[in-house]
């Protein structure tokens, strides 16, 4: 490479017709990203680069400023050693002590010394000292002299870091560092000089007012790095704490009139808010960069919504300017950011469910559902979760896991209630018999307050403030949510299994429930015993008398939810779990219910373990129960059409759509089909009366979207049960991922969790063969989608362009559909159905 | 159904210008088969319907011939309570207890205590008072009297059973019953009548000689339903035990050569072998019946071959003739059939591996492997296999298994060496503890002697015969496949793992290896500590010293099989199962391991508890442990190589071809492919020497079909996998479908069991889908299939139509496959590519 980094050099010498290291006209630059952004450590500025002990002098006669020159080199020693001989050469030292925080150290001490207060204090000479002793410190933290040729910066080229990372991402090695060459200008030449971060409005609150910060005497980095508190730019960004700052405005009024007037400039010819950054040399503003600049959401959503009203931008403009995740939060209860920079971080997890909590551990559900009961907020900690800790999970605050994936149990139920989760933290090792836990050294017991930022997925030690959010008064998302209902095409529907969840997403904005599963009906203790006695009943009559011990449980849920949603139609999947998911029971739990059930231990013991299954993803559930123990689907379908029939009779208009799952072959479907209709006649005429519905499928099986054309024949409508279908499609368990798919993201053989953002290229091809041959012997087939997928932004997307009508996501998730539909409409334009 | 009932009657007595019932010229006639063949019970003639009290005199004025009206009317009776009063009615007896065996135990007696041997003495009085005990016996064994009422033969159209038939066949209830108008001829007139059944050739040994049986004074039912010990129909026929027996051939010369002459003409006009029935009226011949004959294996190879020879067929009829399955019978020892007859029947399982053997009961397989050391004869009987019976499995003569189905562990393996196997056999109760086992209702210890015929999948106690193959010696069978070579297309290959197994398949005919698994060549003692100590590894240095003690192995195993191929391609699958399958462990043998690999039994413990997965067919396998693990792909890479290299300096031409399992994401094969490219060239640098092999991947997840042609790029061959695509494509997990599919099966929801023959409409259709793909980016694909399903015939015509180059199947299947890829060839024409 030593021939390349010449040739760089050469070449912008040539440019600048000077050369590097000439000393009587020396050459600074900056140096930015020597890769991509996704580079660690490579996308950080290293200033004053061309600096060496040979241009020093050249500099102080350019500028006639010693104690310039001697600022700039010491801040070169701290970049150049942190971003390129730390950083990209790939060493990793611990917490606090980077060799950057090293060297500031060594600034504050000699400022402690001298009695300074400020940076701009320190004289030249004190600089000059002080560059000894940085260089001492880079030699003795890194074991390698900092470097006194402008050409090293080229080097970090072949860092290990950059190496590797060139490897991963298949760049050739021969393409080299992008050089960008530029006149500098200097913030840190005096009084008279100053630098500055500002942002067209407020990137917090979306507030049209200019904002930011800036610091006399000093370089770029300074204010960024957040090394030196900086002043409020104006008067209008002061706050309580920063009334004894002087702003720009009043320091530099002129300087700030011509400041404030380009960055109106910036933003009306962007049409968008500005990020901008300058610096004052010697009285003289220069800009260095204006590019579109972050908000929060919040912010997002005011900005859009007033920049359209000011007729800056469109309503599609508008819409677009907001991420549908940004809404996440406007949605939650977020932990105080404030807060959580102070606060001591135990842990990192998978963000599961979005939001903010605090609360006192417990570690059982039933301790969870007691001590709420008490009054008490508190967070259930637990190895995983199951069906039986649905109680407990619903009266925590959060839930905090050290197994799973993004969509496991806790992850799945907590993002349903839009509740704070966190999954996957496998930093914390778990002793419920002694209700204790340790992680990261810290021991913690139940009782014990922890908080979690569950949009970031970290785990705080203590009792962190929490900022609610406001929905009903926000009139920006309000107004932005019409505009993006006027523009989208897909209906957004939710997946509710209770009224309370289903009328949170018809506040939310949604247009009917796309999922309502039946089994977590079963798990109360008043229906369990029912569900087991079935389960381990001998004979069909006595299998029967069981299960039609359910049938008033689930009248009264099913009248629950079809009226929650009156005049919306809500589609109900009858019982999917493997039987075994009932029976999972300890020997005590045996000895009980055989006394209960009055059969002998062995005999109910035998019945349990027959239902083991070695792939119970694969096993049998879904349709194979219902077609196996058709009184199951009887008593569902009649507990589903008796609600409606009462409700109908009552005035309430009720669209039930009864959904089978896991079909994989039209026989299957039509088997299910036959007892549906079969019971909704029979309950027709005994309350004689009539109502609509519809008998539909799950699309979950990559064998039903290859013959979705049989399978569409009879059914009403299709509803693509993408979790499922991606775990068939790859063959992949979601619980079992843990072992390989952390290793295929970080070497890029998946771009995405396919549980998380649906794979287009293989789950979706299976997904639109299901829409074209579906649609091919029945032209107007419902379509919908009801996985985790149809809350995400980029499957929703994907849903629009293969045609869907609708997607159903999580009550919380609502709004984001919304607006991630309304993208997509905007993007792909018109819908091709 | 009344209605119907009478106009079917009006319509055959118009035709027959006759009356039923009428006294004085009634009408006879017979039924067959009420509904289709499959309805059980329905087959079955009946003969003589018409006779009723009213119209016997009738029937005796026109024949003068009391006794045979009442002989006639005897028949009637028996054949009536059976076929419509007690069989389509759906009344199930204890065996041996049906109305026809308890009128036939009354026959006995009367015979007994008049002291005749022969029906045929029965004079017209005994069968008058004969004929009243069997009204008696039907009216109170089967609750109803007999119908004195000629139209009383077309209820059996609303018998129970022939209803709930229709239910599941969809046949519409007024379709009524078929009725074949007939004039009736009787061999029961006398002794110048006679009646018999013969088939053109040898139907057991395809021997061309006519070959039947015939009864003097008896009608048709009495030869076939085996009630009378018939005669032989000539003097060629007769046995050792026969001799004193008169054949038709002495007692009816002329009428025997008339006979004589129709066979010779029938088999000329329809060119094949004919079953025959014939009846002597009155020493006048009539024919009742011609139809092909039901023959077995080696009599159709015979026939098939012969007929060419004599230039009644051409090759391809020949080729057709023979079905594949035929072929078993040729291959394997079977149970000898007269043993069988008489043998006691304990149990019925399914048929996982053809043919038959005795053996003493064993219970691990350790007894197995130490009782066949000793050169007794051990039938291993199991629960279940696992991957650690394989050394015993080996060494039984035949294993038996009381779970599983045809593609469960004990059934893959046996099934690829040939050996005698029935799994599923839930009737066995193991007590492995107390080495016995009990069904229904005998109790069996270690050491019984027990017999199975795995090719009907029936369990005998004690020691039958067995009947031994011997295929060098027929000639027929050699003829039939060099034809079936001459016309096939598709490549035949094997699924071997051993050497003598390869060997085995080549003997058969076998091109190449499809499939070499290498997992189990894992489980021997001395390698598996080595595969543990790579489990535990904590970090890559001390996986791959672990993993390289496997090389030397690994080696010879491949040395062995490459060579055992020599000249034909052999394609090694690199590992496949999940790590778990090798840490399988009992406390003891966790303390053990934990000492032999010096780590503490609590790491060792939790090591094998995290490999735990809920769904490990979807877990962490195939190339996702390659890739995780690079080391294991490196190995295995460099010792296949490594033995190719070897081999090709001793002058031995190998065409090793490297197989990666499981992938779904063309990132994954690629990821494999670099590491065995990279192993390919440092193996052919160090020794020097240059071999073709191609490195490609097994197709069995559902994505890899759609995205075939990304696969496809840097994939030089596929290999559909389709035991695993058919449970990701069905969602099935073949080791839990035994709650759900046998329900499937009889209810038709399913036609077959997908993993016996090939689910062409769901799964092909990926099959389909993944060979054009694949073809679309690479022409000249080489696309296989080593499932299970390589030996079905019917997937072979399927892997035919869908353009593949070959089929790979156990050793055993490989003459079986050759003819049914001659036959998809002669049915289908050629292949599209």
């Amino acid at each position: 490479l030593e021939k390349d980094v010449d040739d760089a050099v050469a070449k912008v010498e040539k440019i600048m017709g000077a050369k590097f290291g000439d000393e009587k006209n020396p050459l600074l630059f900056s140096v930015r990203s020597g890769a991509r952004s996704s580079m660690p450590g490579m996308m950080e500025t290293v200033l004053n680069v061309g600096l060496t002990s040979k241009t020093i002098p050249g500099m102080i006669n350019q500028t006639n400023n010693e104690r310039f020159v001697y600022d700039a080199y010491r801040r070169l020693i701290a970049m150049y050693s942190d971003v390129v001989m730390e950083k990209a050469a790939g060493i990793e030292p611990a917490d606090g002590h980077g060799i950057r925080e090293q060297l500031e150290h060594e600034l504050e001490k000699m400022k402690k010394a001298r009695g300074f207060n400020f940076d701009t204090e320190l004289t030249a000479k004190d600089l000059k000292e002080l560059i000894e002793i940085y260089k001492a410190k880079v030699k003795s933290v890194l074991g390698k002299s900092f470097p006194d040729d402008p050409k090293a910066v080229f080097q970090s080229w072949m860092g290990k870091r950059a190496i590797s990372y060139r490897r991963i991402e298949n760049i050739p090695d021969d393409w080299g560092t992008a050089v960008n060459v530029q006149t500098m200008v200097f913030g840190n030449m005096g009084d008279d000089s100053a630098t500055g971060v500002a942002f067209t409005r407020n990137p917090a609150t979306g507030e049209n007012v200019f904002y930011g910060e800036w610091l006399p005497n000093a370089q770029g980095e300074d204010v960024v790095a957040g090394i030196r508190t900086p002043n409020p730019i104006n008067k209008a960004g002061k706050t309580e704490d920063t009334t004894h700052l002087t702003s720009l405005e009043e320091s530099m009024p002129e300087l700030y009139k011509q400041l404030d007037d380009i960055q109106n400039k910036l933003e009306r010819h962007y049409k968008d808010m500005q990020d901008i950054e300058f610096t004052i040399q010697k009285g003289r503003l220069w800009m260095l960069q204006t590019r579109v600049g972050k908000r929060n959401g919040p912010a997002a959503v005011a900005m859009a919504v007033e920049m359209c009203q000011e007729k800056l931008i469109d309503k599609k403009t508008a819409i677009m300017r907001v991420k549908p995740s940004q809404l996440d939060e406007l949605l939650h209860p977020m932990v105080d950011p404030e807060a959580e920079k102070k606060a001591k971080e135990l842990a990192k997890g998978l963000p599961a469910g979005p939001g903010g909590a605090n609360g006192m551990i417990v570690f059982t559900a039933d301790d969870a559902e007691s001590w709420a009961k008490q009054g008490k907020t508190v967070i259930l900690v637990r190895n995983e979760t199951s069906p039986e800790d649905v109680h407990g999970m619903h009266a925590a605050a959060a839930i905090l896991t050290a197994k799973g994936g993004m969509t496991s149990h806790a992850a799945l139920v907590a993002r349903g209630w839009g509740k704070c989760c966190i999954v996957g933290c496998s930093a914390l090792q778990i002793d419920s018999a002694k209700k204790q836990l340790s992680v990261n050294g810290e021991l913690l017991k139940e009782g014990d307050w922890i908080s979690l930022n569950g949009t970031r997925g970290r785990v705080y030690k203590g009792k962190l403030g929490l900022v609610e959010p406001d929905l009903e008064r926000n009139k920006y998302y309000k107004q932005l949510m019409t505009w993006a209902d006027e523009v989208r095409e897909l209906g957004i529907r939710t997946n509710a299994d209770r009224p309370e969840d289903a009328a949170q997403a018809r506040a939310f904005g949604a247009e009917g429930i796309g999922l309502c599963r039946t089994e977590h009906m079963f798990f109360d203790p008043e229906r369990i015993m029912a569900m087991r006695e079935m389960i381990v009943a001998e004979n069909e009559t006595n299998r029967r008398k069981a299960v039609m011990k359910l049938l008033p449980f689930q009248r009264k849920d099913f009248y629950g939810i079809l009226k929650a949603m009156e005049g919306l139609p809500v589609t109900i999947r009858l019982l999917d779990p493997p039987l075994h998911e009932f029976v999972n029971l300890d020997a005590k739990q045996i000895k009980e219910l055989s006394k209960d059930l009055g059969i002998s231990e062995e005999k109910l013991k035998a019945r349990v373990e027959s239902l083991h299954e070695l792939n119970p993803m694969l096993g049998h559930r879904g349709c194979r129960l219902g077609i196996a123990y058709p009184e199951i689907t009887e008593m569902q379908a009649r507990a589903i059409f008796e609600a409606a029939a009462d409700l109908t009779k009552e005035g309430v208009k009720v669209y039930p759509e009864v959904m089978v799952p896991l079909t994989g072959i039209f026989t299957e479907f039509e088997n299910q089909k036959a007892i549906i209709d079969r019971m909704v006649q029979e309950v027709m005429k005994e309350k004689n009366v009539k109502f609509k519905y519809l008998v539909g499928t799950m699309i979950e099986i990559p064998r039903a979207c290859v013959t979705a054309n049989e399978i569409a024949k009879t059914a009403e409508f299709f509803s693509f049960g993408t979790n499922d279908l991606t775990q068939t499609t790859f063959g992949f368990s979601r619980d079992d991922i843990g072992g390989f798919l952390p290793y295929y993201l970080v070497h890029n053989i998946l771009p995405n969790d396919p549980f998380q953002s649906l794979d287009q290229n293989g789950v979706g091809q299976l997904v639109e063969m299901g829409v074209k041959r579906g649609r091919s012997v029945r032209p107007d087939l419902k379509i919908g989608i009801c996985g985790e997928h149809g809350g995400d932004p980029d499957s929703i997307d994907f849903c629009h362009r293969a045609g869907l009508n609708y997607v159903s996501c999580s009550p919380f998730r609502v709004p984001i559909a919304r607006l991630a539909a309304a993208h997509a409409a905007i993007q792909n334009g018109p819908q091709k159905k």
